[in-house]
């Protein structure tokens, strides 16, 4: 799937939503002083280097709007942080194995000693690119607390899923185990990004102490979003909007199901299924299981279950 | 949680129920011929192991039964097979950074040397005990196909957590991603134990050809069954059996789910329920939801849901 070929590096480097700056932009108020002098730092341990000079002119600065400001040098900041978003890019889309420092030398227009310089090797690049991948995923879990709970998390799930489509083929195999590149650094990525999306579910529920039991419902959810859509991600077998809606109702099922487990969590659950709407992904569900319920055998099998068993 | 005290090291090696034969034992017919003498193999890189013969007396080797057969030198394949029991005792009981060579051979009563004659390094003990503890885990998920299928699924769970009980301390890091150990091969391993759990499932459900939404479901589940335990494995917040009942049901509740969207299903998922028995899983759930969705709360608002939405 992944093409190795030159061709398939980025041309315009792109920065997570959060914490990154775009390569090329002025740099904030919060920027140390002085550091657009010298432009590009002296390498001690490479001196020189020539093919840095020499690609000055084809070094991917992108030029201001309308081109009215003039191609300069990148600051330290500036360079670091464009080396990061290439690598993002290209981490991105092909696993860690098959993305060399010299592919990111080159889609960054600059020198392989320039790399180092900034990065002691691959694994260091990687992982910072997988802490800023990690922070942008993170950030799009973020949801204003209005409306209906489910259409809330269709709205993240939405966000994500787009997240796993454009970042997911490189890191796919972090996730699933086994990557060469895993490290106790991308574990804690990982695990970081775990507890976001944990958090930001807990938040939504607004359980007052949410129980142990309900916590691992929505560490188990979160489970099965990952490994849903690393399958996905292989086969494709589904469109992508019909998981997006199977997840958010898997949610609602296994939370329906804690709160059975759970009588403290019922006047929650009731709360939580006054809010939504017909048409939402709760309503959806609701009816398609009144739907398959209705079926003559499926109904008589279920009613003979509910009678309590005699002992 | 882990001790690193000798005492910690098992006394009786434990090998897997397939595959592996228990130390002492004797060979099967389909030992190689003339693999008993010489019993300990000459080994070129450290001709001498004085440490072996010092501690011959206290090899471990089991007498047989009522100490009837006297003790003898280990064959090499019994060796061998001794090496990785004991190995696997040891890393089922810590992370792999914590068992050293010089721990196996303790506790194998055997030398540094004579470890490293069978195996290049601790890696490669690691990976071996990890490929017999998934052969045995694999085993586990063998059930006949007898009686209502939520309670075949819950004694295979009942094995399963068996299992994550006695060998998951030390493999948690593996499957959680981070660990020290991850390899291409300890990942063949884990993808190898998920793909028998998903095949015994799907077999357990008799499906003709089973959909790609169903198929998600299982490894889902199966992805679900995994973190919970794992999660468990940390806190022990609920008693075990509780979790073998809630996972089981969980199942239920996703090939509900997936027989909602499909209706394909629907006829299999008929006879699912018709085969289940008021006092099983699948009946406790049924009651629990029942009176769940009595909950005047509850009912009012899902029955709203149900009205077709205005459009």
């Amino acid at each position: 799937m992944a093409s190795r070929t030159p061709s398939a590096a980025p041309t315009s480097p792109r920065t997570g939503r959060s914490g990154g700056r775009t390569a090329g932009a002025p740099a904030g108020p919060s920027s140390r002083a002085g550091e657009h002098t010298p432009a590009e730092p002296s390498t001690p341990a490479e001196p020189s280097t020539p093919a840095e000079s020499s690609t000055r002119a084809g070094e991917g600065v992108p030029a201001g709007k309308g081109g009215e400001r003039p191609r300069r040098r990148l600051s330290v900041d500036e360079r670091r942080e464009q080396l990061i978003a290439v690598a993002l890019e290209l981490f991105s889309r092909r696993p860690p194995e098959e993305v060399s420092i010299d592919d990111i030398a080159a889609a960054a227009g600059a020198s392989r000693p320039l790399v180092y310089h900034y990065f002691p090797g691959k694994q260091a690049l990687y992982e910072e690119s997988l802490r800023r991948a990690g922070r942008e995923l993170a950030g799009r879990f973020e949801e204003p607390a209005d409306g209906p709970l489910s259409e809330r998390l269709y709205r993240v799930m939405g966000r994500y899923l787009d997240f796993v489509q454009s970042h997911g083929p490189g890191f796919a195999a972090l996730l699933r185990g086994g990557s060469v590149a895993a490290s106790a650094g991308t574990s804690a990525v990982i695990d970081e990004v775990r507890r976001a999306a944990h958090d930001q579910i807990l938040s939504h529920l607004a359980v007052p102490s949410p129980s142990p039991g309900l916590r691992l419902t929505v560490r188990a959810w979160i489970a099965n979003a990952e490994i849903t859509s690393l399958e996905w991600l292989g086969e494709r077998s589904v469109p992508l909007e019909e998981l997006q809606l199977h997840l958010v109702q898997e949610f609602v099922a296994a939370l329906t199901l804690t709160a059975a487990r759970e009588p403290a969590l019922a006047a929650e659950l009731a709360g939580f299924f006054a809010d939504e709407r017909p048409d939402g992904p709760t309503g959806r569900l609701v009816r398609e299981l009144a739907a398959l319920f209705a079926d003559p055998g499926i109904a008589d099998a279920v009613t003979a279950l509910v009678v309590e068993p005699p002992n």
